[in-house]
């Protein structure tokens, strides 16, 4: 049983490398710029995971995470345009150093790069991942059109907004592990369970990513407290506090967000407290991360196994309140 | 053995229907609408022929072809948006329509349905179609990079402009007629030629088609005769021309290229003239096209069988001069 940590060192290790042919240069060098800008790796390690809750790493598996990655970096360069994105990772996005039609185009190539991955898998499994993979990746392109029509609506509903939260961060963990599981040989119903645990996991930290904005410590979240709120990004936050301030709160909220007065953030978190909107919050990420281990727990695998998802579970999403 | 007129009355039936889900509306109804505009579904043919080469068409060749349509859109959504175009068809791109954002998502999405394609291929065939898929779908890439490359560049050698022709535009034709000879069962060398065969054809098409935008009969042609002199667009006749013109020749066509005089068609037209650029594109496209059917004929399979691939060539590229 390996950890997150040494798992996560691994595969960046494997995953450092020269991905894409020399030429064209100008197609190829912003993709390699861009994936040696790093990142956590945290979906392929899943993937590596998942596969070692079962058995013994596969080689697959190695295949497989760097596909998984290469897809998330296809949506990352993808997203940073439509974003209209200068900085990743506190480095320059492709299409703001390269121009948009060569972002365009590498994130395609990379989406590509990402199916050649899959084609190195043993053909017993090439089918059930590539399935998987497939079904995930429409659904996060999925998300991330739901999370652009929702910018523009006035309100938005809280079930939308999480099964939008589900599309467009959550499938993509959840599949992640569950490809590891169908490499380590999982069966059926271990398989669901560990996709569930990621996916309600991945809706637990987005609820904290959330809170944090708004009711971090900066010291130790390492950002701007408010950037949401100054942003008026819809967050669980904002869609909560819709659905149960009072009449002249709500006036209040709506002309705080139409404005953008020095003391915006203060008032807006006043509102959140006023409504418990933070209390609610800490109670919805416990309520995911509940769900999320119990479907650890169901897994029908020995208990020590289990320690390392244990852990990063815990780390990802510390239990607060 | 069944003509290209009938297989592509068939596959369009096939292909009418509707391929995404209803929501999110803002992202399929895009792609639909994309679909709708119809074109000759000249690939997925050529795919259904390939198999219908060697054996009865099986009903991956269908699935296989849909994948091939679907990918075939994605490029040219993609693609619109690179160059700003408004219409596609005569009617209005995905990115002029829905906004830039949209274009690009559902361009990505269209990828990736056409992977969900491939899904349904046969296990015993999964490997090779996905394997000669994914190469093809990173080459068509390279190509357009490489297309955008050179409209920036002064001078292009022919060598390079035909490597990125073939990686544009051949590559494709050819993959869709070698994934038909897979699925029927060919054997490699067959297939190879297959392959061959679509790429020369390929090539000799669009040496054809830069030869009629400068010398077609605007009756016959269907558009505006010098389209692509007056954007001065690098074409198998100006990169030829500059490549045999004497120095005052070039100056001239410089100029003229600089400027955009009244008469800048009818002077360039002739330099081409006059140093023979009709002449030399007319045996270029007939040594494709030879070399093209000689592939064919090469191919381990009764002469009846060629029959309407050999048609389809000789309708594609008619041979004069």
């Amino acid at each position: 049983m390996q950890s997150f940590e040494l798992l996560s060192r691994k595969f960046a290790l494997h995953f450092e490398q020269q991905h894409f042919p020399a030429e064209p240069a100008s197609l190829y060098q912003p993709n390699e710029y861009f994936l040696k800008l790093g990142g956590k790796r945290i979906r392929p390690v899943l993937c590596l995971m998942g596969n070692e809750l079962f058995d013994d790493i596969k080689t697959d598996a190695w295949e497989v995470g760097s596909a998984i990655e290469l897809f998330h970096n296809f949506t990352l360069i993808h997203d940073d345009i439509m974003d209209k994105a200068p900085l990743r990772r506190g480095m320059e996005t492709i299409h703001a150093k390269y121009g948009e039609n060569v972002a365009l185009l590498a994130g395609d190539v990379m989406l590509v790069k990402a199916y050649q991955q899959l084609e190195k898998v043993q053909l017993e499994f090439q089918h059930p991942i590539l399935h998987l993979f497939n079904k995930t990746a429409a659904e996060v392109c999925e998300g991330q059109q739901w999370d652009m029509d929702f910018e523009k609506k006035e309100t938005v509903k809280l079930d939308d907004y999480l099964r939008m939260i589900e599309l467009k961060t959550s499938v993509l963990l959840a599949a992640s592990l569950k490809m590891g599981a169908i490499l380590g040989g999982a069966g059926e119903r271990n398989q669901n369970l560990l996709y569930e645990f990621g996916k309600k996991l991945g809706i637990a930290f987005q609820v904290q990513d959330d809170y944090l904005d708004a009711f971090g410590d900066p010291q130790k979240f390492g950002k701007q407290v408010g950037g949401d709120i100054l942003a008026n990004k819809k967050t669980f936050l904002l869609i909560h506090a819709f659905e149960t301030v009072n009449d002249p709160q709500k006036d209040e909220l709506n002309e705080l967000l139409a404005a953008n007065a020095p003391d915006k953030v203060e008032k807006i978190l006043k509102i959140f407290r006023d409504c418990k909107v933070d209390e609610w919050a800490l109670e919805l990420k416990n309520k995911y991360l509940d769900e999320a281990f119990s479907h650890l727990e169901d897994i029908a695998v020995v208990s020590k196994r289990k320690q390392p998802l244990k852990e990063l579970g815990q780390f990802l999403v510390k239990r607060e309140h």
